[in-house]
């Protein structure tokens, strides 16, 4: 298969004027899974398409996806990125803004290589993808100080935010090679239901995962009461008194680490992680059997073990 | 002729989450010369296309052209635009920057309306565009802090920021109704001598425009040692004595009004405003002389008065 590394390095930004492109090629230089192009390439490969065909669309979904971590970490004013700094922080915030408007615009170039003949569709999809995740980033920044999210609203905003970005390159992928419109649509469902199992382990994670494997802090999102799966789920199924604890520890702020023990032992004590654990089950099961319409070959059974690696990662 | 400003109206921004659209229907509500789609609906009456086949992409442009303005206002922290709060004042950064994005996204999605077998050159010329005006903002930033900045670089800046989108505005409303590669060339031509005409008129406004129709303050450039064409020119051009005295006056920040009249003086002395204006007229000129080679009808009259009209402007 395609190196998707390799790809990523060649593409040039040794351009003028060095200042919008130098973080352009430091944000995507600074490596991550590269998940969303290898779901496109395998999703391709199940249908035996020509790899120069995918590889745009593919390559694009990566500068998109990388897009928005810059616009994010502005937003959030985060100061780490896979262990560098952020482009605002090594930089500055109109760097970070401007060279995330052109990279943008180069995932949009990147499309041009899509077939002439599918690139109206492979488009349109990129277009309903990328305002879903505006849409999804949005909601989770009026979730942040909306008094009642519901676990519904919580699911709609991480399909927006994470989901449909996995299942449209894998639709994406499928289609360029020749899926027919069901199995663009199972390969889309697969992507979406790993996309929801990926982010509820990611909430996990931040609570139960090991410091020594998870890459940051454990219990950043209890201290900072982010409504997480976890949160939400305690809210929603924790009796009277725990409840009551619960909403007393929001309130805390000073006492960080006590703060996370003892919520971090109460959700333990309702079962939310057994909660999330039978989410993601159900996801990733779902998501094996859209698998199972599509034509069997090595790249499917990849996606299906990558269906499990991503619900027992540790990072 | 489709009226633009109904057009414009009629994108359905009501969808949630609010926070989302409701800052980019505030932007497109504006107002604004709405030049952009005016040119693209022109060059494709010359050659009497189809208005429906035209307008998406006319509209793309002018939504574009406002999400420039829009990030343009966060990163040169404005506090007024078209005499209106800016999105960043009104709201916040993150909600400009998001918001912005989005409306990136919506300009990408309104060229899905372009018919199918001219999709692929549109695209790639949008790109094109967009890139170039993201190198021309990214220049202007460099200029800024640069000690050498020559009227060829100035040049070379302003026709990225503002010509080429005027320039592709016109070629692509041409193509799209059916100019040939010599028809399309000689309005991508006109629309860029217009743009350059259309900037150093700008630069010349702000130093000799009538405050009363001006609709902002006179000599906001001089006040911040903007390297206008006038400021550029005239460095280039001064005597030693002349020079000198202009290089003090950059050093003042704290007369404003004694150093607008002084610096008008000195511009005024060494011709600078005549130069403006011969440079002006040499682009208009240029301008006029491409559309001798397009078919003659009343839209391609009223491209004719619009490059009179656009250097003989008063705001």
């Amino acid at each position: 298969m395609t190196d998707i590394n390799k790809a990523i390095e060649n593409l040039d930004w040794s351009k003028e004027p060095k200042g919008l492109y130098e973080p352009i090629a430091y944000t995507l230089a600074s490596g991550g899974k590269r998940l969303r192009p290898t779901l496109a390439m395998t999703a391709a490969e199940i249908f035996g398409g020509k790899e120069e065909d995918v590889l745009p669309a593919a390559l694009a979904l990566e500068v998109f996806h990388n897009f928005t971590l810059l616009h994010d970490d502005v937003m959030d004013r985060a100061l780490v990125r896979r262990g560098r700094e952020t482009v605002h922080v090594k930089w500055n915030d109109n760097t970070a803004i401007l060279s995330g408007d052109q990279m943008l615009i180069e995932a949009y170039k990147l499309l041009e290589g899509v077939p002439a003949d599918k690139l109206g569709k492979v488009l349109c999809w990129f277009n309903e993808m990328a305002t879903g995740i505006c849409e999804g980033q949005q909601y989770d920044v009026d979730f942040e100080h909306a008094s009642q999210v519901s676990l519904g609203d919580y699911l709609m905003m991480i399909e927006k935010k994470t989901a449909v970005l996995l299942a449209n390159a894998l639709r994406t992928g499928g289609y360029i090679a020749g899926a027919d419109e069901a199995e663009q649509e199972a390969l889309y469902e697969y992507g979406r239901h790993i996309g929801l199992a990926f982010q509820i382990q990611d909430d996990l994670l931040d609570v139960y995962g090991d410091p020594k494997t998870f890459g940051k802090a454990i219990g950043g999102d209890i201290c900072c009461n982010k409504k997480t799966y976890l949160l939400l789920t305690a809210l929603e199924t924790a009796p009277a008194e725990d409840k009551a604890e619960l909403l007393e520890w929001l309130l805390v702020s000073d006492r960080d680490q006590e703060k996370i023990a003892a919520v971090t032992a109460l959700y333990t004590r309702l079962g939310v992680r057994e909660a999330c654990e039978v989410e993601m089950e159900q996801h990733t099961a779902e998501a094996l059997l859209q698998l199972d319409s599509l034509p069997q070959n090595k790249a499917t059974d990849a996606l299906r073990v990558l269906a499990e690696k991503l619900v027992t990662r540790k990072s």
